[in-house]
């Protein structure tokens, strides 16, 4: 088959490569009808992250078709359209038990923990990939729904309402700020409507990501280049702050930018991939009764923001802005990884 | 009337002053009866908080028994004997409405905010004190309550109650590490039995005070200056960590402390009173799926566990190591200031 | 002053009473400008209940400008124009502290507990009414909002959302049904667009509420006088049930029909007044992991509430079908008390 | 094998049956250790529950060793020593993934679901069982832990616990009363301790039963058949009622007792098996601002209670008063059938 393969720092391939086989009675086999690219995928081709391995084949959104399944697998057959949640768990252990999924204990060690793919074994860049444990991190797609919008569950969306808007605590009334208006913070920002507060703020430097933003469900915009940008913020609360500050760009400025703008008894959800610590001014914060929360996505609310995706509550078709065949893979990433020059949001390989 | 004042960096005197009056209907004014020293008031007096004017009363905490009555007040009366919140509030406001006590807005200006005793406003080391907002600040106490056990639902028994136990998530079955073991850490250790911890882990330098630790319900001890104290710990649990990990210290290698032996999925309370910025690793914990809470007691917990005080479900008694008459008040001083020496924790001065 | 007074069972009269006056130092006496009939008004001018006593001023929601204030009031102004909460609570009480206002415990019996307007005293269906603990009582009127939106806040917008949507414990995804669309099940129906649920299924007998149920936001309709009425219901869920059943009628019949249709693992939420007791399948529902709320409202969210209706978040606009002076309060009640004849929903009085 | 077999309604025997064998991938096989009695079985016998059929094994509770793994099992192996859950649940489904066990879907059919051993399915009171969705359904016996410790966590542990003071909310401070002093009403006895309540009122007709109560962790005891039970129970809290109220008998009239003593703002929580319906006195309860809920046993806290019970801090090795070898089973009935006569709580069968 064919995948997109990475050759070392700066260096990848779309190549010839064997086909995956089942390993583990809990496995299946599927063969991959759209994929994406995340930006986790850019850091890795960068070689910010040593511990991928030279030959990985990269990728961790998809959807597919079963094609083999394992001699444990009793509730998928083969012909199932499924999408690939980014994070696999054995369902079992201590902690999927209480839906931490992304901290997987997987007692017997057969596939490694929480978010595997395109990163400890291979992806969903590829013609076909195998699905450890698949019972637990596959769902099925619901007719109806597009290869658009079904592609954004298994990452983007869960993560925006996870680890941003339920990690957040958002409720009825509140006014939530979005820092980062790139595809997670888009999720955070549209997510953020199911808990009814009253403003959702999108707060970015690149007035183009700002006006795309509203289409997404945010009632204000600040440029967060402006001297006064914080000011603006506060005259959009009552004064004391926002009640809850999503951070989704993963630079220590946007996080601090958080802890300011968060009112006393506040909440600030950080979805950021940090590369660096942060400076956290705990000699103010202290006194402020507010808690900063953070994590990978356990995709533990997938099926249900699949079902409000299904019936056309959630409107995630406005994520894809470009389009391409798998073998127009190496142009995908060029377009995403020029995301600004091409106003690109999320690509989607088909 | 006699009090104890602040006159400038390492300075203070037991002198005359005159007595407090009622400045606003709902105001009272209460003869202490029993009143103690917190570590804020030596860094007051250190010259740590320079907001604090020379002249100012010190002292947040204390009993005492009321002697006159504001105009609006309804459900108090003279001669009721009463203990005093650390924290004063209108409980109108739409933050005291929240249980928020800490960060009352008192929209009228009236009063200030929150923590004012011993600091904005004069304090309870004294003869007589004004009690703002008393009907949302002062509790009764009920027969059979010792001056001992009184003194602490003032601040330091809800502190740890509320902004260790409670914002850390405490759940039947957890293990809980408290990080420092003075009147705040073991007012954590203490309160954490109510929630049915299987392990309270007592983590603290000092090898008497960790003995003590075990008098207040510590399970286990670890010397965190023992070369391996987080190996000790992790051994302690399942060996992915601790389920809520207590910081009552305020320095930024006890905050780290906790960050490093917290499990995925677990919490981070700070209960510790910081001087100084702290690093935050969110490089490595952005994945970790932590949250992590701080602020200032709001001491809507108070009555409830007065109640279990009162009940003898709470051995709140043997936290006063030393007894004082208010004359001996500058003897008290000593002793708690050089607490380790005196082997002293919660002095009484009454 | 002119007021609405009750003459005994089935009598009333719109006429000349003396005007209220301050009676503790934390009243109010407040111009009426807008008021409206509820259904309990009805009940009480039928004599079911017994405890309202002949020369009674009815009504218990209302809008009005503050006349006067008494001496312990500090954070309201003569001229402010407010809502008037149809609970009344002294907001310092241990129940008013957990923000149960219903049944506030009143320590000092100044005023009764919770629901006293137009029940135990002299109510908002007259030009002046006395308002008790007045601070936690009433609510500045925002500009923009107007009196047909404001009116809806005194108790059956937050009754529709307290003890329908959020006793019920609507959760994202759901699929929630409210049986009866009157206007406190139509305040469930708009509210619980508030916690992101994928279906809200109005039920009822009349066609032409029906019809007006997705005006306020129900996404599905279905007639209870049809005979397969309850797999018309089951057929909108995965075929095991509601996940939120709300009771806005009163009478046994909608009560069980709530509880056949609520899956294993739901909520049903009772909003309605009973003058019956019921028959509780326990021998079919002990297995069934569901629970059954019920309660009066405590307006603790009206606040919030309040907010989204003034920025166009709740459209509060359509309730108010028919409009009358005060003059007119008889033929009011007129259309009121024949709601179906009129197709009213509710009535201004201003 | 032997095992106890229903043989029709008042007949059962200790016959030899075939040995049970691996059905599908996801079974083992477990030759039991240590059974027990449940009063569910002591209704089946009666003839109450007629969907069960002649010639089935009974018995739901047990310890046992594994002596056959099928061939999708990776987390256990041949030897373990496990608790079984009286629960069966293939963990993978919508109610699963909540933690709903005890409404498990199992999309496949084939096993039934949630509680089936005894009643749908062969149970444990034979030599050996076939344990349907083994993974999810079995936990290892900790060492330390005794026959009469594990035993009880099969299901009467998780199920006061759960089901009483779980769904009950029972909070630090608050007043709880537990109806009927049985194995499941003193399981929540004693583990509505570890959420730090006042009081724990145990009530009951049986003076020998109240006595046994307090070693369990009453803190109170009522007997019910005096005249002013009522006013002894309301004595014991402020007057307004208990904060929680558990029922653990199963008869309408200890339901309805539930419903006179739970406070405004409080809760019922139903544990017990009910036979009939109940008169449900909406009609004074629609104001009054509880819940009540009911539910079967998900054991989701089963491992959490196993480690407490592994650490020594629930006493459970109290509950069994009676031994028996497995030869013994029809004299172990004989003696739990007529508990009372023998004094008896639990039977270890082994």
């Amino acid at each position: 088959m064919k995948a997109l393969v990475y050759k070392g720092p700066g260096k990848k391939a779309w190549e010839e490569v064997p086909n995956p086989v089942i390993k583990e009675s809990t496995d299946v086999i599927v063969k991959m009808v759209a994929t994406t690219i995340c930006g986790t995928d850019l850091h890795i081709l960068k070689g910010d992250v040593p511990e991928v391995e030279i030959g990985r084949i990269l990728g961790h959104e998809g959807i597919g078709e079963i094609t083999e399944i394992g001699s444990g697998v009793t509730q998928l057959a083969v012909g199932d359209r499924v999408i690939l949640s980014c994070v696999s768990s054995c369902g079992r252990c201590s902690n999927c038990r209480q839906g931490l999924y992304s901290h997987c204990l997987d007692p017997e060690g057969v596939a490694g923990i929480g978010w595997i793919f395109g990163y400890m074994i291979d992806g969903t860049q590829a013609e076909y990939v195998r699905v450890p444990f698949a019972e637990n991190s596959v769902y099925k797609l619901p007719a109806g729904v597009t290869e658009s919008e079904g592609i954004l569950l298994s990452d983007i969306l869960p993560t925006g309402f996870e680890i941003g808007v339920q990690y957040g605590h958002v409720q009825p009334g509140d006014v939530v700020a979005v820092i980062g208006s790139g595809p997670v913070g888009l999720s955070a920002v549209m997510s953020a409507r199911l808990y009814g507060p009253s403003k959702i703020i999108a707060i970015d430097l690149d007035k183009s990501r700002l006006a795309r933003a509203k289409d997404f469900g945010a009632t204000d915009i600040v440029n967060s280049g402006d001297e006064d940008w914080k000011q603006q913020v506060l005259a959009m609360t009552d004064g004391h702050g926002v009640d809850v500050a999503i951070e989704a760009v993963g630079v220590p400025e946007t996080f601090t930018m958080a802890t300011v703008i968060v009112r006393p008894g506040g909440s600030v959800a950080n979805i950021g991939v940090h590369g660096k610590s942060v400076d956290l001014a705990l000699n103010e914060l202290w006194i402020k009764n507010i808690d900063i929360s953070m994590g990978l996505v356990n995709t533990n609310t997938l099926a249900m923001l699949l079902k409000l995706v299904a019936e056309h509550k959630l409107p995630a078709e406005s994520f894809v802005t470009h389009t391409f065949s798998f073998d127009q893979i190496m142009e995908a990433y060029e377009v995403f990884g020029n995301a600004s020059k091409h106003d690109a949001l999320k690509v989607l390989i088909h």
